[in-house]
């Protein structure tokens, strides 16, 4: 017997389900962490199969959540065409039913390479529109192969935990719903809706070294190791992250009590360095680096400063990038290095 | 004007120093940490390149550091002809003045894979040749590239940091003096010295997941992302070995504070749970299940547990392999479940 009271309603796509699920999970979460009732969330919106299927799901979860879904889409100009593409985005969005839709254009810079430019104009128009519009969080579309990229590139460099432990699902105003599903359920989640994606020709430009890890790297690690590589590597950074995490907050709930002022600069207790262990030794080194003198110190550099406490025999001062690191008794000195004393070197 | 007083002699080869170097400062420090003087230390020589390349350094360095160099050659017997390829790389090592070389022939399980079947019954062996000769320790061969290949496999499995932190430095009775050389330097020392390397055909058998990311992974991510990847491969695993290291002794040293013995099983404090960051958090519960039941929890396994403690909202038992754990109270317990309750889920 046919069911009169309710219309029928062609069954929901598992890739639209599952694109669903994580939007729900991130905004209940942001709910419970404080994120008040009406309050505005924005999709950032490319055009892109991935930011599309957020959209949408934005849009039909939103609401459940007694919240606000709006857009923002950042023309960056980089492309002939690019302000088609991004207001035929906005005009999607307005389809979906999402408002506001703001479409911002930027000037990219050349500093730091193209994909690093092209980044750092965007984060900043979006946090523009979110302070403008006064939205309580913004929806970003990396995907668990998004995340998986993120981890080989970061490999790739080596700067350990830090640079593994990928992208964060949340991070201040900034909810990445997708880290979960995976970049082909997206494309399946907007075909199912009639959603015509945008293809960005950047995608397929070598010239990014993550769009080498995506078309050369990752299919090369599937096929050697077995099809669950991505899977493994953003589960890997998700622990890794855990794991950093803690490290660094005890790092910091300790840095105050072991540091003092020294003459030009800041001391730490031998003992202090000496009685934890080497993740929390070299973390703390790190940390009277980059806090007192905005210096970034890298491994080799670490591990030798630690032996002026794990392995001291005398050695005399360690020059670092901008800082003099000297053992005096029980304290290891950290003091600023001038010009002057780097050009004798060179 | 000639030097009479000594006869010439050829520059050091700058590979054989580097290897040198790497046996210099392992032994040193397992000196320090109280191996005896006249002391045996053991090579565990194939008789390929790294390890020929390590015995010849052993026997160098060995006696300026009060110590006796041997040799254990472990004929696994899988290819024809390993009587004799073992017997050659026996009488290179005599030949360098090692003493004594015994050689050991196994069999080989097939449980688990030929690749781990052929590594426990090799280190099956070498115990045992340690443990009959008394040596106070055995010096492996593996090199900085077998180390990056170690962390791409723990990349694949995705378990975290405790598959990407490679193989330790210093492992109880084992050292691995040459994890910051190149594979590549081991075999110019080789050439240098006149050493003929043994050429083990399963290093190009493809079957092996490992010669696969020597032979297909590693070369495409160092076209892809750089010639530097090896280098960041093994620097990240010294960092995650820190890291993971210090919070499991983190971990080690709360954990019988916190647990209780509970009706069949054991119980563990929501509070201390809840206080503890996600990273040592996760690592109780999965030492709880490995030390009490023998059970290896996985990421998602342990993630459903912890929210009995993070996002508790009357969630009913979970049960995992050999394990139901249910919140009771203040109190997370961990029973054992039978074969008669798993039974019933097939």
């Amino acid at each position: 017997m046919p069911n009169n009271s309710s219309p029928r309603r062609p069954p929901l796509s598992p890739a639209v389900a599952e694109v669903r699920v994580g939007v729900r999970r991130a905004l209940a979460a942001a709910r419970d962490s404080g994120l008040a009732e009406g309050a505005l969330v924005l999709v950032a919106l490319s055009g892109g199969p991935d930011s599309l299927a957020l959209a949408s799901a934005t849009a039909f979860e939103a609401p459940k959540l007694a919240l606000r879904a709006g857009a923002v889409v950042v023309d960056h100009g980089l492309q002939p065409g690019s302000a088609e593409v991004a207001d035929r985005a906005a005009r999607a969005a307005e389809h979906m039913g999402l408002s506001p839709v703001i479409v911002r254009r930027v000037m990219v810079g050349h500093g730091g390479g193209p994909e690093s430019g092209a980044r750092d104009a965007r984060y900043g128009a979006i946090t523009d529109v979110a302070a403008a519009t006064d939205a309580g969080a913004v929806l970003l579309g990396h995907t668990l192969d998004d995340q998986a990229e993120t981890v080989l590139l970061g490999l790739a460099r080596g700067s350990g935990a830090a640079s593994l432990r990928g992208m964060a699902p949340t991070n201040g105003l900034y909810l990445r719903p997708l880290l979960d599903v995976r970049r082909e359920t997206t494309h399946a989640a907007c075909a199912a809706e009639g959603l015509q994606p945008w293809t960005d020709p950047h995608n397929s430009d070598t010239r990014f070294s993550r769009v080498r890890v995506r078309n050369a790297v990752l299919p090369v690690l599937e096929r050697e190791l077995g099809p669950g590589v991505a899977d493994a590597l953003a589960r890997t950074a998700e622990q890794l992250r855990e794991d950093s995490e803690a490290l660094d907050r005890m790092v910091e709930e300790m840095i105050e009590e072991i540091c003092e002022p020294a003459e030009a600069g800041i001391a730490v207790s031998v003992s202090a360095l000496a009685v934890n262990p080497a993740a929390l030794r070299n973390r703390i080194l790190r940390l009277v680096a980059s806090s007192e003198f905005g210096s970034s110190l890298d491994r080799g550099h670490t591990v030798e400063i630690a032996r002026l406490v794990t392995d001291w025999r005398g050695q005399g001062p360690i020059d670092v990038p901008g800082i003099r690191v000297s053992r005096e008794g029980s304290l290891i000195v950290f003091t600023a290095r001038g010009n002057d004393s780097e050009s004798r070197i060179g």
